[in-house]
């Protein structure tokens, strides 16, 4: 038998073009499969990504991709079609955005088929896509992952109602932020929200509050991630990627899968994302050294420290 | 030389009538200084309450605070003259609030003459009034207070500027929130916004953010508190006042002001207000006992702790 793929990552390889108060990036890489898999990347080796791509995705890209440890072999190009893409613009508080063009291309037509060896992953990541196709990946596992994480949004719960349940009660881990949880759960407070998706099925749930941070519901638990204080936010595309990316590969790194794993794979993928956001696209993502990332992780410890006695 | 009290609170005695999804109260008693008193008396006795009240407000409810070690020789009143009263109605979110009416009555001429026994206390919390009622109570004191903390609003940034600016730089521990911290410094970064509020003067910053919790800054250190999770918020008003009269409590039964102090502090000025909320007005505060409150700490404990090694 080969070698088990300690992670496979569904999600967007893109481009995206973004403009905010700081500047612009035109046509940079992005989606949330690439923020994911360079985030985990940190971690672990062996990830495989499953995606799809047009022509004219540059080959330099995947070869940075596979120099960090991500296996290529499951993102499809197709031949006479352009990548997915996006543009948007944020606002000055850098908490809202416009959309300004999203182009689906290759996206609109995404039929997943995962290549053999990433059938058992022992870590799943299925990334925000069609629910529809999160399942395809999902029927094509051969053995139960020790994990399988998933990220949606509202958009899903607007047009897929019934498939985005039906895919939310096969995955342990659900990663929305607190807008969502409360759309998708009917209930305003966080609390009660985290109770009645429980009972749709995760055993756990991660609420993202972008810079206030992040809250993790499981095993009668409850544990409280701030976000990291930061100088600058230039461009926060890209940022629940990396979140969820840094947890996953933490969690992939590490010989079991505990709520005090959880824990501790949230704080690295915040620490991630709070590169993430400091340079445009995945450039400050790119350049985070073992040292940066060290250096972040013992900021969170001092934090939320209490000495006295 | 009498006894020194332990800490002075200066700030609106009242009366609030609220609406919110929940329910309504009516002419119920409120104001910074009652939530505040309130919220420290869990900690200490012997606190001094400035204040100015009309012929409307019940000796019961003095006699209520006297029973819980508040002085009210502080508290003016004025013959012929009406309390202050403010009437609210919150949106369904409980993030925001109308003000359906306020009359300021007595509070229009509010001048503090603080008793004798008043002018040197060790700790000295200036509510959110005037910046010139505020000053006019930093001049009375006799001797240096080992902390001032000073609360304020986006109101006085908009209309009393420069006493303000001058009021901020005769304090230790300015709170405010993350907005007002925003237009107080003109950066959008909290980090920034930090640094700069510090040269105007206060050694401490502690930034509310409501249901996201609170910042910390000073002594190069920064402090991130959670707000506990809840299942419900019936009534959002005195949250604040709740937290910064508990932060002040918890450090005037403590021998020393430190970093470390602030944090813990912090941590139960944090868990008085999340009593606060579940109730209308001051009721839910009034009935928490030290059994609740050491509760809640706890919570609070585990909600950030990281116990891999």
């Amino acid at each position: 038998m080969a070698q088990q793929l300690p992670l496979v990552i569904v999600g967007t390889v893109a481009f995206d073009s973004i403009e905010t108060p700081f500047g612009k990036a035109d046509r940079v890489i992005g989606g949330a499969g690439t923020y994911g898999a360079l985030a985990a990347s940190h971690f672990t080796k062996g990830i495989g990504l499953v995606s799809v791509i047009g022509d004219d995705f540059p080959e330099e890209s995947l070869a940075m991709m596979r120099s960090r440890g991500i296996d290529t072999e499951g993102i499809q190009r197709v031949a006479g079609q352009e990548s997915f893409f996006w543009a948007g613009k944020y606002h000055l508080d850098m908490n809202s955005r416009d959309t300004l063009e999203t182009k689906l291309n290759v996206l609109a037509d995404f039929d997943p088929v995962l290549p053999q060896a990433y059938r058992s992953p022992r870590l799943l990541m299925l990334g925000n896509l069609t629910p529809s196709v999160q399942m395809r990946v999902l029927d094509q596992m051969e053995s139960r992952p020790d994990l399988i994480a998933m990220d949606t949004m509202n958009f899903w719960m607007d047009i897929a109602w019934d498939a985005l349940l039906e895919t939310i009660a096969r995955v342990d881990l659900l990663t929305i932020n607190d807008e969502e949880a409360r759309q998708l759960s009917g209930e305003r407070s966080l609390l009660k929200a985290a109770r009645k998706i429980a009972k749709m099925g995760p055993r756990y749930l991660i609420i993202k509050k972008g810079e206030h941070g992040a809250l993790l519901f499981g095993d009668g638990e409850i544990f409280f991630a701030p976000a990291l204080p930061l100088e600058e936010v230039c461009d926060p595309t890209g940022a629940g990627d990396s979140f969820a990316g840094g947890l996953m590969g933490y969690l992939a790194s590490q010989p079991q899968i505990t709520f005090e794993h959880l824990k501790q794979g949230i704080l690295c993928g915040s620490a991630l994302a709070s590169c993430t956001v400091e340079g445009f696209g995945t450039s400050s993502l790119e350049a985070v050294t073992d040292e940066v990332l060290q250096d972040r992780l013992r900021v969170f410890d001092r934090l939320t420290r209490i000495s006295l006695g």
